[in-house]
């Protein structure tokens, strides 16, 4: 009747391997927060914080309720398209398709991250009413569906789908394009319908620097989104107790400590090559930048970081920076005004990502990642190993659609919210910070806060309530 | 005569997950911290973090000592009310009682967080001598006994004893009683002995608001809490590999990561409601009132995480963000400064979330978390499931108990210390602030510490012994 | 063919319980970070943690191609002074010698904090290429070859080889030597080359204090080390599932979690210990003090962490914050200027963690530790504790040849870079800050951002290419 002891040592190492992953994904979200606070000026920063909790709370509900459902809602109505049971977690767990509790958690922490991504691209210049709504439909829509796509057991772009697309199914193992590419494309068409922020082009065209306020916090968003890498991708296997079938010592507990190898290589990689070339380019040793060449290395690893060998790594993380800094200048060439670069970094090399795994994935990866190493499973790998062009068509296949999905939904929103008005701050808003026009104040009070002014300020705006 | 090769499984599973459950704790500490740290002003942030940092290694040499052995030594002396073995960790690791070494790291992480909650009620005008004292008797005596009566084996309270309260015992499964409560009922009397900090009520009692010095560390502790929350409910059952006998495929790995999800979902719901509860009474976006109602929710569902259903959270959730504003508006009404609310959050939000418990339980979560899913047993559950009076019967008793308990002693402590006037710090260091006058210096240097009112209070305040 | 159910169990256990624990050594990099940016001046903050992240990323690249295969590359040509093997990670994983990725990325943690180290010594006055010189150096040869000589099984220290020093082999379980003295000793060569900052003695050789702009960066810095070490320390087990044949129901997860409760101990005392002889040097409560307490009790114990009992962390602890104390006067009386006491506390404390092993050791654990505890093992342990003099004496050896190793490889390599002028900044850059100078801005810009002078600053320095 009850588990036999066997499988209870199986459930219960899976588990622990999962959810410490998902507490180590969440950490993502306190990442993502400090790395756009710090990205910000000082009198956005309670704005950008509150977005990030926002993403968090929010979603958990939205996920809890239909976001789950959505991406993975499988049963007797499935279909490739969208998922439509599991509702509120209703008949979680569920025997059937293996999923516990724990699964939904670290696919929440996932679905949370998504608009944090977005949220940097539209930061600074962004009504809170509308950011609520960008960021319910993001996660609670767009985003469920694609996952449901590339994930799921019935998605028509899966891996694992009994019809896999040209003969291949696309290799996203931890979501270069499915949470990186989606928000990097949502940031695309909120960046671009919002316009740039005040001041940040002058009256010729001459981009304007406009810096952060606090790099310390940069780098501690920046070590924080490392760390939580650490569950995002070498997590994303589900099980680790998964022996091969061809070896005598190895199984999915190897596979999982060297997608985390993988995943610091290519992140160091890349940093590496930033660090030298924006002194190459700029003249002085850039930390911020380094910062986001690392987590461009990341985002390019993302997709293939369970299927490929470690020297591949180095060579995703290379040109994932060289992605990152010429799509920079291409941004500034084209004064799109992205604050958090994210459309660049996370779409960028979110796109990259992919594309480098319909090259580089390596035969014997793929079938232990996808098949458990079964002996004699034939199916496509990377182009460049001699595994033909199935899966680097799959791949550029999911780069195709998630950019053509991404923009037929939240390409009308972003235009509606803007022409309803409701997108965009004011320009006085704009320039006297959100902090002060949306949020009761600044982030920061100095020590003179019994000054006359401060104190006149919070009088008027908190007194009448609290 | 070594453990088996099965055995041997299990205590290494278990301990993994134990011990890791105790790390995500721990950091609770560096949450409170940083929580504490940006609630504060600036001049008295050094003071508030290096209480942090004493509670945690005070209470470590004093939970070592005897906190431990009050809480948990069982033995020949055993009694309901304070243990009476285990001093200093002798017979420690205990084949008879299953203590090894990791049971009490989790329960040290825990102890040192109690201390934490009450030193945001008494901040900004406490001398540091006598939070010293009152960290010392809080964590090391008041705590540990409330501990062994609501968690041993043989406390008077405890769902595990023999002769159960009620027929029931009080359900507090992480410690919305032994934790927050006890915190908050202290925070409670120290606050209210200590007064309200000088200038937070106006000649005509008009609160005027004080804010804290550093939104981003309100939020970056907040996260770092909401991330320590996933070891301190989850990990409380102790053991991940305990099969439950009425299904095929669940044991407490499912149960742990219910309750991280219900953690989750009740944290979700109390901030939605407190951000949109805020902007109606308020006007604006507070972010720092999400933060305070996450917290919130979490506080509530400690008690009842392991016991409920995932809906249920929702509706703990709810009701803990209206616990907490509405409190909040009383004590402005009743003059009370407690300048991280921890009185109205840990202490009202954990009274609620006993009360909660003694509504919702599910009858077989309860026989699953207490009695291990034993089949045929009886014991009561939620009133509203259909469980009648038992428990919420025992959840009032707990509230009640730990409310008078800690007034018992905790009240007469802080009279006594008020009373040889080593409380609270003078008028002038108030203002002055605690940096200043206790610690050697601002927590914050700016770029001109070179300047000469800077540097003669340097070398007054330094020199002489540096 | 593949491995059997029982050793699939094992090996994901033990692989879940090494990989968690590097990823909490990882932390540390960022732990450490912090400390140092809120140890430095605002000036120098971006500086700093520039070097933190590349010493991360640079070592991602270094000991994944030569830096491992230093120190672990064991093989045909197997010698006891360096490794020949696994460059590049080639004929990794390795059923031989048990390596597998996690392994790795254990060691990997441990490699680029060592850099760290040495950082904080050399803060606020180093050129950033001469930075690049040193890590790669250190952290890629030096530092790997000491590992190699005690840890590695064919080490000449190693207390594991065939041939064992003195009978006994030096006891550094998590590295106060291999990692901390190493990193410490190098310090001091860089900070005595270099000479004292600008301003911190004045024309009469009395000391100024220059003071860190941001303790709260410190509190962060020092838990997030704290919590990181949960993995240092008992991680360095490697393997969790070993049952020790003389005992029912102990075996490493018994020891693990000791070794996690000693080491809050050791850092618990030294703290409270720094705390109270601080107040009596000093006249007030100073928060970092207690914080560099805290590490250097850290520091003491992670040689003997695995094999003492707990209450001689206690007399770790007590002894390491005298030796902080007393090693910081010294350092002021001889005119040493290390900005963040690194040589003090990781070469000083360092130094005492080994004799302290040498004294204190517990047979049984040094049994358990080094022979999984099989019974009839001989081996030295603690002089105090009758083990007799192999042991201390193999400790000393560590010391002495750690000390020289580092003095004569460091020592001229910043000899060196000083005689070709490009090891420190001119007095100009020193004054203005490294963050102007070298990394284009400060670390914080406040929200005068649009003020004419920060405005010009900025297009002159970032203009000409971002």
């Amino acid at each position: 009747m009850a588990a036999s002891w066997e499988e209870s040592v199986e459930y219960s190492i899976n588990t622990i391997y999962l959810l410490f992953s998902a507490y180590l994904v969440f950490v993502m979200q306190l990442g993502f927060a400090m790395l756009c606070a710090g990205s910000v000026r000082a009198k956005n920063a309670m704005n950008i914080m509150l977005t990030n909790v926002v993403d968090a709370v929010v979603g958990s509900l939205s996920f809890y309720i239909f976001g789950f459902a959505f991406a993975f809602g499988e049963g007797a109505h499935s279909n490739p398209f969208i998922g439509t049971s599991f509702f509120a977690l209703s008949d979680i767990p569920s025997s059937s398709y293996g999923y516990d509790y724990s699964f939904f958690l670290f696919q929440w922490a996932f679905a949370i991250a998504v608009a944090g991504i977005t949220s940097g691209s539209i930061a600074e210049r962004t009504q809170f009413s509308a950011y609520l709504i960008f960021s319910c439909f993001l996660s609670g829509f767009v985003y469920p569906v694609v996952v449901h796509w590339v994930w799921s057991d019935s998605g028509w772009l899966s891996p694992n789908s009994r019809n896999l697309l040209l003969g291949s199914g696309a290799i996203d193992f931890a979501g270069s394009g499915v949470v990186h590419l989606v928000g990097g494309v949502a940031g695309l068409w909120g960046s671009f319908i919002e316009g740039p922020r005040v001041g940040r082009f002058d009256a010729f065209g001459k981009p304007i620097p406009i810096r952060g306020h606090n790099a310390t916090l940069v780098v501690l968003g920046t070590f924080l989104l490392w760390f939580g890498w650490f569950g995002f991708n070498p997590g994303s296997f589900d099980k680790i107790l998964v022996a091969y079938p061809n070896t005598s010592d190895q199984g999915n507990w190897t596979a999982v400590g060297r997608t985390a190898v993988i995943t610091t290589l290519a992140g160091s990689t890349a940093g590496i090559v930033t660090l030298f070339g924006r002194r190459l380019l700029v003249g002085h040793w850039d930390a911020l930048d380094v910062c986001n060449g690392v987590l461009g290395g990341f985002v390019a690893i993302t997709s293939g970081c369970a299927v490929v060998e470690p020297w591949a790594a180095v060579v995703c993380g290379f040109f994932a920076a060289w992605v990152l800094i010429g799509l920079n200048i291409l941004a500034l060439k084209l004064k799109f005004d992205d604050p958090l670069e994210a459309t660049q970094l996370h779409g960028g090399c979110g796109a990259w990502g992919l594309i480098f795994t319909g090259l580089f994935a390596k035969e014997e990866f793929v079938i232990q990642a996808y098949n458990s190493g079964t002996v004699g499973t034939v199916r496509p790998y990377g182009l460049l190993m001699g595994g033909g062009w199935g899966l680097l068509g799959a791949q550029v296949t999911e780069v195709l659609v998630i950019a053509g999905w991404v923009s037929l939904t939240m390409g009308p929103l972003f235009y509606a919210l803007d022409s309803l008005q409701i997108l965009r701050i004011s320009v006085d808003e704009e320039v006297a910070g959100l902090d002060v026009s949306s949020h009761g104040g600044h982030a920061y009070v100095h020590s003179d806060e019994n000054h006359p002014r401060f104190y006149a300020e919070y009088v008027s705006l908190q007194d009448n309530g609290s």
